[in-house]
């Protein structure tokens, strides 16, 4: 084992460790026998593997006589991610275990706007600040994962052009983090994030999944073949400005006509709402008609659910996903967006697409940002590749 | 290496046997260092590799003294696959060799109506007759890829409800293939078939790649992140029911209204010349009036072209691929429809997202069908876990 550099497709302790990641706690025969390999080159591996703490001892096995054999099982104590959340308005800075359940999380007040250094900044103190709270020494994070209210260049973690987020254009966003944290850092757009985060921890059996965010944008985050889709430049999921048939003559930002957003985003639905003598600021003017059963304000929601439903009747034809995930402020106004959407999906799209068709709204919630971002950053540092390397002894690599 | 039946992960010959796929001739030395594999395991691997004859020797290296060592490439003449083709009014059935060049093809003038049995009769004699005309051993026959013109269940090679193909319900194809040639069968639609056929031959570096057919029907071929995705249960890509705007009041065979089939298919361009003076029966007669320069038929096909063009827009939008192929018997009556659609999707789709998108005409044509049969079976049968498998030692397997 001297040159690891292209070691990906033959990496062995990194292929073992794959099959343990489901938690399950195997005995060294039972690991030779699925495997093919001789016992002792399980034996070495499942011992690198134990010395780098990836898995550990669970117990005995059963046995016909004479001592039991040991198991072994993945161990997702063995180090901690970092898992951020900038939106707009806010900053979720996150630790969690290998198996990505959060075991600290801290919040703050931040506008995107401020810009990349006094937003990374506060990322790094309270990322150090919550390693020092839980009582895990520095070296124990393994990664750290970014998800940003904009379009992001996935391979090198720089935000291309983001329309709320001035003085971000460009930023080497890894750099500034890796200057106190020297270990990977990956970087995406929130709604990919997103939807990473709602198929991890509420639809592990969905290979193709679609989250929808409605909020102040549109944008969708599309899971096919269980990978996270992003496209030949990485603008995959953009459904924002895709024409609606009731968008004639409705200018949007971007100078065509006709968009979604500028049918059904938030700002869209409070300018209609307003224009009608509903005065609607922002989405809690939106939650207070709703909640006193405004009848404008629920059918324009109902309307906006129609609009995005339209868009979405053309993705399940082209993707035929199993879910459609309804997230972003908008989908938390009750049920009237929702309903507008399943009526238009269920009535445009192919019945063979919709039989087995699920259209829910985000469980994750609020969460779905911080999960998504500490799953990214899971795959990438326990990918068979990156474990091999972990694993291989000083020096040899 | 006992047990094989979970050795995907762990393979040896076969990840070794991935690296040489490129075509470039390697040293044992070099295999040695690629892979961090010990010089004896590469050694035993190539010998196993060689004795299936997967890998031949490739000529000698340049030596600093002594013998030089011998060098080891792909041996794309190792075996024989059969790409068959079957349309509405034909079937192609040709032998390709693992690296997908045709080394000889028949037609004949079936119709797939005709149902499973007479098709698939003349599919097994044609074959059969082939690999006769070649001098090669009926042992040489690797797989056999199918297309056919309608839904597929890929995983048991089954058609699902398709409307040209009375008798195919649910036929198992594989099965009866199968009874005359013992190898791998598989079967998908067509369109899936000329995506992979028109990327692995002319875009072999674009993993994002939409194929769309425009013909009797409409539907796409969708190849994200270099996979070709059917989505959860088969019917990704299926455009041709998608909403356009100039639809309103047109209703389609499939009972909704405005369904982009019902405008810009061949039958509906057909049908619109005819009702307004130009009687048009068929494809041949459609071609006469381009010819003619007649300015219906040219309006006709830039007007399907620009209806195209609006789904592909949302597509683009959605997908982000890097090229979207047009394909499909109308595809080749001049520039009116790619002129059409190239205006709609430049027009409509997000500037980032077309900035490097190309729209390019089928270059495969009339192979495409043949050229993805191929390469979908080839890829099947030269993967890790089946190299693996066929170069195990009789018995261990």
């Amino acid at each position: 084992m001297r040159d690891q550099s292209a070691a990906g497709t033959l990496s062995r302790a990194g292929d073992l460790f794959q099959l343990l990641r489901d938690g399950k706690a195997r005995t060294r025969a039972e690991l030779a026998s699925t495997t093919g390999l001789a016992r002792s080159t399980v034996a070495s591996r499942i011992d690198a593997l134990i010395s780098s703490g990836f898995v550990g001892a669970a117990g005995e096995a059963a046995s016909s006589g004479g001592r039991p054999p040991s198991r072994f099982a993945f161990n997702p104590s063995a180090r901690i991610a970092m898992a951020v959340d900038v939106g707009a308005m806010h900053v979720v800075v996150a630790l969690t275990d290998l198996n990505g359940t959060v075991l600290s999380e801290e919040r703050g007040d931040l506008e995107v706007a401020a810009g990349p250094d006094v937003v990374l900044d506060w990322v790094i103190d309270s990322g150090s600040r919550q390693i020092r709270q839980i009582g895990r020494p520095a070296s124990s994070l393994t990664g750290i994962g970014i998800g940003l209210p904009g379009p992001v260049e996935h391979s090198t973690g720089r935000p291309v052009n983001p329309p709320i987020m001035p003085g971000w254009d460009g930023f080497d966003v890894p750099a500034r983090v890796q200057s106190t944290f020297d270990v990977p850092v990956l970087v995406d757009n929130d709604v990919n994030i997103m939807a990473l985060g709602e198929q991890a921890t509420f639809w592990p059996g969905d290979d193709n999944l679609l989250f929808v965010k409605v909020a102040t944008g549109i944008g969708a985050g599309i899971i096919s073949s269980s990978r996270l889709q992003r496209g030949a430049v990485g603008t995959a999921g953009d459904l924002g400005h895709v024409r609606v048939p009731r968008g004639e003559g409705v200018v949007c930002r971007c100078g065509n006509i006709g968009c979604l957003e500028a049918l059904a985003s938030g700002p869209a639905i409070a300018k209609s709402l307003s224009e009608i003598g509903l005065p609607t600021a922002g989405r809690e003017d939106l939650l207070e008609h709703v909640r006193h059963g405004r009848i404008q304000a629920i059918q324009a929601l109902r309307q906006a659910g129609r609009d995005v439903g339209d868009v979405l009747a053309t993705c399940v034809n082209l993707l035929n996903p199993s879910v459609i995930v309804i997230g972003g402020s908008l989908s938390h106004l009750g049920e009237h967006l929702m309903a507008g959407v399943r009526e238009v999906v269920y009535h445009r799209s192919l019945p063979l697409a919709t039989s087995s068709l699920r259209i829910a709204p985000s469980m994750a919630g609020d969460q779905a940002g911080v999960l998504g971002a500490s799953r990214m950053v899971i795959e990438h540092v326990l990918s068979p590749a990156n474990i091999e390397a972990a694993v291989a002894p000083n020096g040899e690599n």
